[in-house]
């Protein structure tokens, strides 16, 4: 399989299950409506780490245009391949999140608040500022690929560090992911805005552009002094 | 151990514990009353996982006709052993909803709702639309079968690929059982469906048949269509 | 370290654990008080894997005198060493009880109920019924035994088979904990008991013994039907 | 990396993540606010493994003054190292309360209640005793160090022992947590705190110095007693 596809068929199943928990707790007549918290946390973490056992052989399964150039940048992969981490992508990513518009189309009609619906989609600021939602955004990515390099130098039973990076994403929700809904990922978060954008989504309002560079850029930096850093150190 | 008996008692922990859940959380004095969405996915994950682990190595420990099926169409299992599987999975299926039935007996009586009572055994839509419900159940079986043959094939240390495959089951009830309490198996909904129509329920409504096809139908088709797509692409 | 010593010292933290998260969530003027559902069975589900971790090289890990009868009466462990299996079970449930007890020594003061402090120690039913309380623990222990036996069948990468035991004991809980509380163990049930009846209690009240037979003598059956059915279908 | 890098990096990632929990579910308008107990406890567990797994091998991952002592007690490391221990771990510990204090800085802001911004940082009894919140304290470390020490005496596969004192962790929360908030280490509570006494937080109130003795003396007497009985039995 081509870095292309495994990217792609990787950021498509992450997208379809991360959106996917979000849709379930956040829209009416859904089961898990209300579920909460762990609900949440625990779907985004499964939502990384299966479709990383299933493509990691074939890609590194990155899955996070953030991560892609963290690597480049400290030369774990080539920067030649980086066109095709990234069509993978955010296509793959766009194409989840139309499918959890089709798995939720009743739920979709079936709740009213704008904001709800965006919220599956999108992350956004719990409390505005433009200074600390970046510096949540970009600790949060520095942890997360400060983590990912870390555990990677740990040598574990085969399957045991993928699924440990599960647990770092797990824990990066439950502890980080308060303020600003824990993107730490570009194409998390552009890929299913555009698709709310495009999609006939009853009666939603605008997709918060104003915001969206900040879970764009903010995961590039903080996986960029991450990696350095890292570098630096061991 | 024959296949046969793997699969019928692989199939009735399946149901105990799973439709167990249901039970727990659904009926009225019962101490997981009310436990909510976690409590369901969670349960039903390792109603899965433990099984599996248990009998995968005496039949592979499908517990699903639609799985049954997809492995027999890309030839990983022969069709002649499709009989088997099929009579001990809808046989065990069956027996594990009466010992539910016979676990909860004081719960169900104290229970008025008669939507309840039939949701411990079979799903049901939260919004009724066969095309949506059709293509929720279809995607959410592809996830599930599409992820076991992926997560087949990464060699993991021994007892993690089913470990993991629990995690899977976990992934799909957390992000994409929102819409119809994700049967994605058509033993799980039609045997306990048909042990809610015989069995001696206290003031149990009808079995809503006019639902249980999509259960049984879309999994199968979801399933194929995984099988072909990763042959296609691996 | 002996197998009395091994025994004693797992089911004194076995309790410690199990009643402390029952002690967490039912009483008053505690941090995880009204946790749910999701907390107790995590939490006993630990209470069994993290002992059985650290003692199952000394004595096998029961802590549970409804497995040790089991075992030994299939001949997997000789009957000359049950006696200490006993002692150190009951004995160490019993330390492990009034451990929780000076733990919590001031949630107890704050909380009024005397059937909540009750709960913290012992197992009751929901619903009384002698004949489905009965079936009820007999058929929780049955999975346990069985499952035990079953996972231990399953070749798995060192310390994997330990953990999955947390993993059946988890699902025990969430599935089939509901009508009677899964003792699914005299020792968990018995000691922590008379504790209840010996320790000063602030404004306790009775310790429900007319219940209490239930829960050692259906474990002992359900286990030993569990064993027998065993040997005899592998 | 050296003892003091490992240790300092480690415990600063222990407590961003660990206080980051308590933020997310205590502080107003944040995503995870109201998560409950099993947020928080499943939080401070991920909290503890992720960095283990990352740094136990520069250092063995102690971020614990309590288990530090307690190692050296036994012989287990030098009494040489313990300075770059404690350096390491009360510093690392104090950053990274600085960092959530950064992260949810709108969070503090929008909350009210002066003792909820204490209890990011520091523990507190929710029922105050000397007695029985030192005695909480000590058995709560006992189980900690004596529980590090058994399941480091049993031969896992790689990376697995290192889970399951996230286990442990997880373990000693959800059912010994609930009288005192389960500090168990020294630096987990006093970095913090004076992070909470230097720091601008908005309407703070003060940092409740008269229990702050109690989380760093317990702890080390609770060890000190886990290895010396551990080293006995074993």
């Amino acid at each position: 399989m081509s870095i292309f596809m495994s990217e792609f068929l990787g950021s498509m199943l992450l997208i379809l299950l991360g959106c996917g928990v979000c849709a379930n707790v956040a829209l009416k007549k859904s089961n898990g409506n209300g579920g909460g918290w762990i609900v949440i946390t625990t779907g985004w973490a499964l939502a990384v780490a299966i479709p990383a056992l299933i493509f990691g052989n074939y890609s590194g399964a990155h899955f996070n245009p953030a991560l892609t150039i963290a690597l480049a940048a400290i030369g774990k992969i080539s920067w030649a391949t980086v066109p095709q981490y990234f069509a993978g992508e955010f296509l793959g990513a766009f194409v989840g999140a139309v499918l959890v518009f089709i798995m939720y189309h009743g739920q979709f009609e079936a709740t009213e608040d704008p904001g709800t619906k965006l919220g599956v989609f999108a992350t956004g600021p719990a409390v505005k500022s433009t200074l600390y939602n970046f510096l949540t955004e970009a600790i949060g990515t520095f942890v997360l690929v400060f983590g990912i390099l870390g555990l990677g130098a740990n040598q574990m039973a085969p399957g045991i560090n993928t699924i440990v990076v599960g647990g770092l994403i797990f824990a990066i929700g439950l502890s980080l992911g308060g303020p600003t809904g824990y993107a730490i990922n570009p194409c998390r978060d552009l890929s299913p805005r555009i698709a709310h954008a495009i999609l006939p989504i009853p009666k939603k309002g605008d997709s918060n552009w104003g915001y969206a560079w900040i879970p764009v850029v903010a995961p590039i930096v903080g996986g960029l002094v991450a990696a350095f850093f890292y570098q630096a150190i061991v």
